[in-house]
């Protein structure tokens, strides 16, 4: 495990000492992740559930025709559509394309409501318990710290450092998290790890709530978190189709460390795939349905220290 | 467990002693299922695999444009639109059902190339396992009894006798089965279960040799089974919108007993929700995807004895 300084990024709310003045919680970002969606009925249904002193909490169904279909997305995945470039784009115009610039228009720095912190609830068929995925900003790594400390069973995945700007919906805001349970099917329910998810958004909006009034609890000054370093495709034919599967060694096994020569895929004849890379890595997202179209079986991360500053 | 002798109903091949001539493997009825189409695949490119010296084995993407969508279906369910009067019914025009009426006119009973077993691979959001599914004909119940004995984690279940007829691909035919294996989420492969699935058709191929030679191996007389009692819905509210998942305790529980009392679902708020049926039943189907569409949180069995006749 090496131990890097984390590089400081746009640093946001956390150098300005402003507060936080608006939440947001979105669900059903992809319509067939049932979690979050139903959470956020939930908590239409009892808004003191994530009322707070300090600040005022927003919900959001991002996608409402996707999940009344139970699709990830109607014409192109949603949580694609935010990079800053795109939304300006007048001739994006499919379903999501025009539900993002909507979303952005309110939401987003310059909307009507322009909320301050994202909480994005999602699903995952991978077996990553539950993670929260951050931009790569201080508050959001101290936020996590705290997830952790709250639950140690809370991984932390740091998205690196985009030069074309990210397209997730969370990157309106900046500050916040995505947060991805699993493994659960797509288009289903799972009570424990809907209460999971529920607790984990309980402490973060707990957490807000000391910021804002100066009484944050002390934290390690040091993060043990996932950093993405790339992709792994399936192998796949001439024509694109898929020639392997997960290695049922790699199946679920999400976080745990894969070494050179450790089986990646077994193919349909039944022979092993080596990893043919020359460090240890720690995939996570394995055999995520909604990756097989995006050209990715696996991301792999390294494991990393990351100082809280 | 009752000791109930099996009612007759149609009796087709095992009657005539015909010989089987023509059988087909099929995958991608549901275009998410994607164990099925890769075994066919497999299948194809493999061909010695599903030869055998007495009859001819034939393989069907049953539904390529959902398959390459990875949905369910493009309009409707494909496998419900195989009754013989819908077959019929010229006014139904969807993707769907016509390619129930190509399907019919190529492979059903007064086709082109008519078969005499299908065998439609299936898989679930729910933890059957291993699961053949059978139309209540006496041929199909010894199979699956050989099916069994080569590996004793095969379930069977025996659809009940329908005066209306049935809807699934497989009644075109109505020898074979449906194979369904899980727990699997919708768009994803497993190797382990691509593997279970693959041995069992090896085996039940096996079987319709032997048949064919007069050479069937001795079965036990009677063969455990479930039968199709009902189903229960999702609590909902007046929308239609569901209150409640399945329970923890009950998830993954398939084929196992829930008495009169136990858990159910669990609603958002946490209230436990209990089976108040007076009898011992079998659920199985637990928290399938597809079925939350259809208004069925699980279906119901009863646990009984078989006659092999």
């Amino acid at each position: 495990m090496s131990n890097i300084e984390f590089s400081r990024g746009k640093t946001v709310l956390s150098n300005r000492n402003t507060m936080i003045q608006r939440v947001l919680i979105v669900g059903a970002t992809h319509g067939n992740e049932f979690t979050g969606a139903y959470i956020v009925k939930k908590l239409r249904n009892n808004q003191n559930l994530a009322q707070r002193s300090t600040f005022g909490t927003f919900t959001l169904l991002a996608n409402p025709q996707a999940f009344a279909e139970a699709r990830r997305y109607i014409d192109k995945d949603l949580n694609r559509c935010f990079r800053w470039e795109d939304l300006q784009d007048l001739t994006r115009s499919t379903y999501e394309e025009v539900r993002a610039k909507e979303i952005n228009e309110t939401f987003g720095k310059e909307g009507q409501t322009p909320v301050d912190v994202i909480f994005d609830l999602h699903t995952t068929t991978a077996n990553m318990g539950l993670t929260v995925i951050i931009y790569p900003y201080s508050f959001n790594l101290k936020m996590a710290a705290y997830l952790q400390r709250i639950n140690p069973l809370v991984k932390v995945l740091v998205l690196p450092e985009s030069k074309l700007g990210y397209s997730g919906l969370p990157s309106i805001c900046g500050l916040g998290c995505t947060i991805e349970v699993g493994a659960i099917s797509s288009g289903v329910l799972q009570a424990e790890l809907f209460q999971w998810t529920e607790a984990l958004i309980d402490h973060a909006l707990d957490y807000l709530e000391y910021y804002n009034r100066g009484e944050l609890p002390s934290l390690d000054p040091m993060l043990t978190a996932y950093q993405q370093m790339g992709t792994i495709d399936y192998p796949r034919d001439d024509a694109g189709d898929i020639q392997a599967m997960i290695h049922p060694q790699l199946q679920f096994q999400d976080y745990e460390p894969l070494n050179p020569g450790d089986p990646v895929f077994l193919s349909f004849d039944g022979d092993d795939i080596l990893y043919k890379g020359d460090v240890t890595t720690y995939p996570i997202f394995i055999n995520e349905a909604a990756y097989y179209e995006k050209g990715i079986a696996m991301i792999l991360t390294q494991k990393q220290e990351f100082e809280l500053y």
